[in-house]
């Protein structure tokens, strides 16, 4: 990619939650055109689950055609590995649907995401809410929590691209 | 489903490889009619990687048209949790396709098709191997294992509704 990319897509999948935002190059800083979470019901099975997942991500591609999909990094160690192996599925068709539609892909190692929008390689999901909302100056705090990591994914990605805050 | 399903395919996902097998009913037993193993380079990045798994994947179901995908349920812990975590990308992207081809899915626990296989619900790859060699009466060992793995799967799925082993 040359330059810095004008439509950036954060992606936090997970098997219960998949948060995702999208920002938009603007003259003065980056700014929030969308963002949502594709939630799925425990009552259904995995393979329906995966599948609402990939139908939502693939129409958020669609509708918004981004240069970049940022996704966090997978870390060496989860505190649940049950989940970390659900959220892999998850992460998995959302790779998919990247792939298929084109779309560049950046992971970024947690830290990274922590220090670029909260100061703190260590900050907390809360923090990261807050560092989000002021940030992009939000009305509300960015909820759920998916939807603040999606954004921080994505500011950090337009950041490393070469993007300015603001 | 009602009654015995004609066409079981068991499949062993890996990100470096996924193993696949198709079991079709017959009057005396089950046939093994087509296996294969979906490989992907080292070299390439994951998405593109869980791109070809699905495209293989996708391409079995589209020739074979199995009423039944059988899979290995997911264990409480796993030896090499990285391992486990890029073999969840992949099965993620097989369930996709699954539920896209409409095609039902079950998944076993491993220790029942150890049983079901070999008699033992311990028994190491190397065993597995030897005994869908036997069970089938295959002129040579299934390799890679993760063939002999989708074979054990097949057999198990096809046996568990209602075939008789022959």
């Amino acid at each position: 990619m040359v330059g810095v990319p004008a439509r950036v897509l954060g992606v936090d999948p997970g098997l219960v939650a998949t948060g995702w935002a999208l920002l938009e190059s603007r003259a003065a800083a980056p700014a929030v055109v969308d963002c949502g979470v594709i939630e799925t019901s425990a009552e259904l099975p995995l393979e329906a689950r995966v599948h609402a997942i990939y139908d939502g991500l693939y129409g958020v591609l669609d509708k918004h055609a981004p240069d970049l999909l940022v996704l966090e990094g997978l870390y060496a160690e989860y505190r649940f590995p049950q989940t970390a192996l659900l959220m892999a599925h998850a992460r998995g068709v959302v790779c998919l649907a990247a792939r298929q539609r084109g779309v560049t892909l950046l992971t970024l190692a947690p830290a990274e995401v922590k220090r670029a929008v909260a100061a703190n390689g260590a900050a907390s999901k809360t923090q990261i809410q807050h560092a989000v909302q002021r940030l992009f100056r939000l009305a509300a705090l960015p909820r759920p929590s998916h939807v603040a990591d999606a954004l921080a994914l994505a500011f950090t990605g337009y950041m490393r691209a070469g993007g300015r805050p603001g």
